[in-house]
């Protein structure tokens, strides 16, 4: 973790450099598979499964037999810490709810937007050594709030042909509707044209290795609408001299141990305060198990020393991170100037890891400089606004004219007549 | 226009299939174009402007003098029209705006979402032989309204090197900050790297013909924004006996006219109220320009008999079209059942072309079926929503195990840290 003091603000493009892994062309791969699924439905997924899972699975569903097993098996402490986070994170995803509200824009012209959800959505839920049943209450949650009648969860086999409990009991706790033993590109292309087992659906969330995120990529240009680009996950710390150095040092492992290519910034507007994290930094990661992946990750990450904590915010809007901790004092008064970040947190207190689990915020967040141009996962990604309007006979005696001279200029002439020839039978008394 | 009656659901998906064009693959091309706009900016645009548009431009910028000279040019009907169209747009579209509710999920743990304006984006603007100024309302009034500071709009120049006036009219009318006369894949390559003159934006929006759109796509894969994927505009009529058939007739030949891909479905609870529509379809076309135009649309087009208004509805929903025309009696009862649709207008005198320009409700809206997972553009459009929390030494004390339990069951022990030690120092009366 390199320190740089008062760099010139020409490096802050180099300093907002992201680890870039040198991605394995994964395009034919991933057409390839993708139009052996669309073809061959389950087999080609069986076929797949059994190449890259290692296991032979005959009917990719989870069983209620299974289910109910998942629910014995998970401790009563984890079950309660499950249910504890999904509260607060239904608390929080309901009150993006919106109430339509109709504006009568021009005498007799009403207009409003209404909420429907998508019908059909996937949710993919990588596996490997940890299972990330918490990936699961923030994709699964807000579904379920948003009203979407099919929420379908896929997520790979491990080699007894089985998804790891923690992850089968949130999702019966957040109301997944069908859940499938299937990863990688298969489980997308799956999901994508749909097989004689799993529906096709319309959008897919949720995060995965480069194979997975190659092939959501494909998805959206078969239609399939997406959560948000992929990238490495990333957190920067603003912080002053009211900081304590051992919690920050603590958010910046936490957010190391994600992976390799995780990156972590930590900006400050004094140089001792560096000093101090670090050192705390040094005494924590030896007791903490992931720290080989941690030290690489520290290798992609930075300290800087600016001037002031507002030039410690414009190089932070400038980087767009996905989390950003103000460990500052009076940060409430900071906030209208962060102007690019996925999530903000407040404070001493407000760990990284907070919003992660259990505070009621989303985890899906904007990688990869993305903040300044996606939001994170919300209610809102689940649903589709529609609008709705209702012009009466006064209202179209009062419009009609600004149609039709807007019309003509367009040389849209079937335009302006739709306008017309309502107005010819209003006048003609007809109505 | 082909009529069938009581269609087998089975046959539903034949009677939703758009007219594909037969794309050519532009990806070589479109790549071709942007490496050399990414390599040599402004002397890169110029060559492509001269070859595609056949004009020498030597500076892109419009000028102020252009500016004023569009102000004197635009009738003053037409700068009427285009101002009561944008007090519309403004006062629906600054209905959107929200207002952020702070939620405690847990004692002491405060979590809200604010919105923030995406800096710097970038409208198309079609050419050809009409003036799309309609769509540049319907993108840049939003974008004001959201406070986006850069708003950039290019917009090919014609053959004197200009772009109309009530484009530029209308451009500076919104807010619009720089416009450029740049056309095609080259407007799309310098809007997402940059060059000398042009800004790189973070988002791109507007329609095009099949090279803008594949370069937005393209656009889309280096990480900019896009507001939906293309496709050819559509419009379903659902029409009982209440229906007037020369309205129904004049609003489907309203979308016929705007290309020859362009798609109109008419669903009735019977056959007379087809015969009457087509008549009258016979009898207005008859009048229009661009019959050549609606002839081409009406032949991918159709008409089905269904048996009920409830059956229409499941058939639109299924069909999921971007303009839905509801001119059946009590309408306003049935919105609930509309599920997929990208702008619903109600009853006789709601015309699609009062949508297209002054309502106040946005004309860019999901093609091709998108309306079953994408929303039109809105103020939302415009925005990231970021979140924020704040947690008090109270708040992490009532949360703080069960981010410990969730963290240690995923085997992220750093994550758990974070917690730990912010409990430990306070239990020790540190804090």
């Amino acid at each position: 973790m390199k320190t740089y003091i008062n760099p010139n603000p020409k490096e802050w493009g180099d300093l907002s450099q992201r680890k870039t892994l040198a991605l394995t062309d994964l395009s034919e791969t991933v057409k390839g598979i993708f139009s052996d699924v669309q073809k061959n439905g389950d087999k080609a997924v069986s076929k797949y499964t059994h190449i890259f899972d290692g296991v032979t699975i005959t009917d990719f569903s989870v069983s209620n037999e299974e289910m109910q097993n998942a629910t014995t098996l998970v401790s009563e402490d984890l079950k309660n810490a499950i249910q504890e986070a999904a509260k607060n994170i239904k608390q929080f995803h309901t009150s993006q709810k919106e109430i339509a509200t109709k504006v009568e824009t021009t005498s007799g012209v009403y207009c409003w937007r209404e909420n429907r959800a998508i019908e059909t959505i996937g949710i993919y839920i990588p596996g490997g050594t940890a299972p990330l049943f918490s990936t699961v209450l923030m994709l699964a949650i807000p579904a379920q709030i948003a009203g979407c009648q099919n929420i379908i969860l896929c997520s790979p086999p491990n080699k007894k042909g089985e998804i790891d409990s923690a992850i089968l009991y949130a999702a019966q706790l957040t109301g997944v509707t069908s859940i499938y033993k299937i990863g990688g590109i298969q489980a997308i292309a799956a999901l994508t044209f749909g097989t004689e087992t799993v529906p096709k659906v319309s959008k897919l969330f949720g995060p995965g290795n480069q194979y997975v995120t190659a092939a959501k990529q494909y998805a959206q240009q078969q239609g399939i609408a997406i959560d948000m680009p992929a990238g490495p996950s990333e957190l920067l710390v603003i912080a002053d001299d009211t900081c304590d150095a051992d919690f920050v040092a603590s958010d910046l492992l936490s957010q190391a141990e994600h992976g390799e290519d995780s990156q972590v910034i930590l900006v400050a507007n004094s140089i001792e305060i560096i000093e101090k994290v670090k050192i705390a930094i040094g005494v924590q990661k030896a007791k903490l198990p992931r720290i080989a992946i941690i030290e690489k990750a520290l290798e992609n990450s930075r300290a800087l020393v600016l001037n002031s904590i507002d030039e410690a915010i414009k190089f932070s809007n400038y980087y767009a991170p996905e989390h950003l901790i103000l460990a500052i004092d009076d940060a409430e008064n900071k906030l209208v100037k962060i102007e690019n970040a996925g999530s903000v947190f407040i404070g001493n207190y407000s760990c990284e890891s907070a919003g992660d689990y259990a505070s009621g915020t989303n985890h899906t967040l904007p990688t990869n400089g993305f903040a300044k141009n996606y939001s994170g996962v919300s209610l809102d990604s689940f649903v589709k606004k529609i609008t709705f309007q209702k012009i009466t006979a006064t209202g179209i005696q009062n419009l009609g004219k600004t149609i039709e001279i807007m019309a003509a200029a367009e040389q849209l002439e079937a335009h302006k007549n739709a306008v017309s020839i309502r107005l010819k039978k209003i006048q003609n008394g007809q109505y």
